[in-house]
């Protein structure tokens, strides 16, 4: 039988949007038709998973201004966060897709961007029942990890930009 | 500065090889040459991220023989997982790759097929500074752990197949 499934990517580690990109991979193996949404990031972020997708075909959107956690000057990001959960309930409900990512779109909620409980109920009422849907971000909400079906919390155990000053490396972490 | 990173994802969570594959997506999008080695895995396992590599060009190797944790019969599939170390150390030394993805061979140390000092020594003495390597399984030995530049513990917290007995489903989790 057929699922769409709600996968919840949180934690403090890596892995939670490069997990979401290898879903992606193998959605893409299998032909499956497959949209990301990413926001906070912005256009001019030209990361190696967007150069990917552009590679293959797979629809891509910004749905971010660049903003990086600074709450304090984030009344645009904050409309820039909703103007991409709009593009996001279109996506979602035109039944085009088998696979949606919305990445780091947990940010939005966590700031009081966008209501969780309405965003819970939006889909409830209105996501297909087939289309696997991938959300990303630290902090999950309880609310969220209810709703979803799969959540997985990704540890930091380790890491080489605190242990070793070591700058990001491409094609491996952006 | 370039350095190639050892990295390691572990847990008993989603995501550890998903991890990986999101990276592999990555370094297509910036044209890195990547190459994968499955352990355990056998070659009739036609999983969605293979079909991907197939239709990418990426090199892909099975190293396993379709083994499923049953230690006690397992004396050819150690075999098989030798063969694989001993490709992986061929592939590795060859300096041909920028990333080179050890998927689930972290199970072959920890069933004692492979000897986990021994393969850390030779990775010390041989793999090239440049490389990124990524070496995923659950129960990551500690010195594993010491050597990799950067650890993950991917953790469950909720995973329909135990809680909704909900089947696996193509292009989300194979």
């Amino acid at each position: 039988m057929r699922k769409g499934l709600v996968i919840v990517n949180t934690g403090n580690g890596k892995g939670k949007t490069t997990a979401a990109l290898g879903i992606l991979f193998r959605s893409y193996g299998r032909g499956l038709r497959s949209c990301v949404l990413q926001f906070l990031k912005a256009e001019k972020s030209k990361t190696g998973e967007y150069l990917a997708a552009q590679k293959l075909g797979i629809e891509w959107h910004y749905c971010g201004d660049g903003f990086v956690f600074d709450p304090e000057e984030a009344l645009s990001s904050a409309e820039v966060a909703r103007a991409g959960w709009e593009m996001a309930k279109e996506k979602i409900a035109s039944n085009d897709y088998d696979l949606i990512i919305l990445d780091e779109m947990i940010y939005p909620l966590t700031f009081g961007w966008l209501k969780t409980d309405q965003v819970i109920d939006w889909l409830k009422a209105n996501k297909p029942a087939d289309l696997h849907l991938i959300i990303t971000g630290r902090n999950a909400p309880q609310a969220l990890a209810e709703y979803a079906d799969l959540v997985t919390e990704m540890k930091e155990i380790k890491h080489p930009f605190h242990d070793q000053k070591l700058s990001a490396q491409p094609g491996i972490d952006f």
